[in-house]
């Protein structure tokens, strides 16, 4: 086993493994459960769930684990939309994803579950853990937090936005390299100017912050947990690694996928959501690339492209679903959370003791 | 001391860092030579030397050192020129730079030097190990590089460039992760399809190929060597560490900056070559990026900065000089070189120790 850290006696576990949150239906009750029961941290993405709905996933959790898990939100921001705009919206994906024969309305709103709903259910649940991205709750939500002992998580994607979430009061840094699968986290700075790789991130936060800082991206395995744990992690946030999860709510034709290939083929792609997040290259981002200056903006166009991707899930079809995966998810396994975990320990473990006889070792 | 390696013995070094090689003038003889007696490896950045100015420099790192020593050249690729455009960017140049006063004209080819003269001169040297960026020699002249016993490292920013270069007999590759400074490498795919970071680029080169890979990109010390060694490095080539040591032709005003950023601030930027590159911001980059789609082709539009550049200097202007830089410049030391890498040859068997001993220490 590894050693306590300040980061597990926080968090009350045993491994700094912290199963990253995804939102849209990946991280399901049985997995966050698997995860924490292992001796990691599982977290449910709750961005896109109804607050009834998240408070029925927590009692699952609950149900099935007694360990600590995190629940996970996006802090909205603001947002513009424009009639002429959104109509054309509905004939570019309906054009782009032709070969599904579906006809896309245009949503109304809201186009996104109630924030300030979904985060009365984790006070009154009293969830041990809430983690965030996109932005930094208000002051008065940090108050709550903190007078319900719920610790906190946020995300940085630059030195900048580190630094105002230890100023906030904020526990726990999550620190998402470029690259990291799914949703860019900045905040602060455009997207394109907070592309940093894990390599020169971890550095920048932990010599300037006080804080424990979690790395994010790419991280599939324990060559890359220890190099994370080298450049000055307290632990790990890993998401892709654990799409592929019998566990995970993971659509079976997206979990092939990951299990299938053997390089990186991601891209930044706003053609889901409007906001940048990585994810396979499909049919679907590959032609919205010609209509990048007309992607509408979260959450708008993540409502607009919501009917197309669940279509595609009925009809198998991966060319228009959205693929979120990190530049590592050729490491993809395919195991029960629970052997993912077990299996990352004892790597970890022999890693160090390769280390420990390292100097008179034949190595590259 | 580390233990040897097969990247050492192949490279008949002590330690497995290689400086990297930074065309336009920062890796004088000087420097090159200092790193290869401290036991690393020095390389001279020719690509933008004459061949008789290249002749010179071997000549002076031969007289300063009897170790090896690397000399890189880029592998030149078509470019298309067009008068209207070229008219355009004197304008554009001239307006984006306007502080500084001057006139640009515009240049007449040869924009650059000629790439298989400066090949030859290599060849008549017999170098010790020729390094390349921007793709791949032509296969006479591997096997010219081959029957003089000249190692080659190649420079690979994906699995699919870094299987080519393997497959056509180069025997080391530099895997450039998207933090690092200057040049990005990538020659089959475009640049926006190469930015792997590190920790998700180093695993797939490893895994799937058997000749060793040296990390490049925002290693800048001892946490950032032994973190790249155990996601299977065989070694690491580091710029921007050596940019500030006082061997370094670099610009006292551009090492100054370089001693006092505390966070990234750079940028993916055509505006001064042509090609994308990674530098430190600054009025020029941002001024250019209004005028992104009129830049004209490497190595066209390198030709034309190169007055405005080479009067920034003079006038100790940096708003207008190119900043190459990685991700973690701000952890610029501005030693010598010797120095620079007894301190790094100290702190990685320092981590070494701390490693084996990890599983009883407290730590975050």
């Amino acid at each position: 086993m590894w050693p306590h850290t300040k980061l597990t006696e926080k968090l009350g576990i045993q491994l700094p493994i912290i199963q990253a949150p995804i939102a849209g239906g990946a991280t399901t009750p049985e997995l966050v459960a698997a995860v924490s029961n292992a001796g990691g941290l599982g977290s449910l993405g709750a961005a896109y769930m109804q607050p009834d709905d998240i408070r029925s996933a927590i009692k699952k959790i609950r149900e099935l684990t007694q360990k600590p898990f995190v629940v996970n939100l996006f802090i909205p921001e603001k947002f513009q939309e424009n009639a002429q705009q959104t109509k054309m919206m509905c004939e570019i994906v309906e054009k782009a994803c032709a070969e599904l024969n579906i006809k896309i309305n245009a949503p109304k709103p809201p186009y996104a579950p109630s924030f300030d709903e979904q985060f009365k259910i984790l006070i009154a649940e009293k969830v041990p853990i809430f983690s965030f991205t996109l932005g930094i709750p208000g002051d008065e939500q940090i108050n709550e937090l903190q007078k319900n002992n719920i610790l906190t998580i946020g995300t940085a994607t630059t030195l900048k936005e580190a630094q105002l979430l230890q100023d906030k009061g904020i526990d726990i840094i999550a620190a998402q390299g470029s690259e990291a699968g799914g949703h860019r986290g900045s905040f602060l700075a455009p997207v394109a100017d907070s592309l940093i790789g894990l390599f020169a991130l971890l550095p920048q936060l932990v010599d300037h912050l006080n804080i424990p800082i979690v790395a994010a991206g790419g991280i599939m395995d324990a060559r890359g947990i220890v190099a994370a744990l080298t450049l000055g992690a307290a632990g790990v946030q890993m998401g892709t690694a654990f799409l592929s999860c019998p566990e995970a709510g993971t659509h079976p034709k997206y979990k092939e996928l990951l299990l299938n290939i053997k390089e990186d083929h991601t891209v930044l792609t706003r053609a889901f959501s409007g906001k940048y997040a990585r994810g396979i290259k499909n049919k679907f981002t590959e032609r919205m690339t010609l209509n990048n200056t007309d992607i509408l903006d979260f959450p708008i166009q993540n409502a607009f492209t919501r009917p197309m991707r669940k279509e595609a899930e009925k009809q198998n079809n991966i060319d228009f679903m959205s693929l979120w995966a990190g530049q590592a998810a050729y490491l993809s396994k395919g195991l029960p959370a629970a052997d993912l975990i077990k299996i990352l320990n004892n790597e970890v473990i022999a890693c160090w003791n390769k280390f420990s006889t390292f100097p008179s070792s034949e190595r590259y």
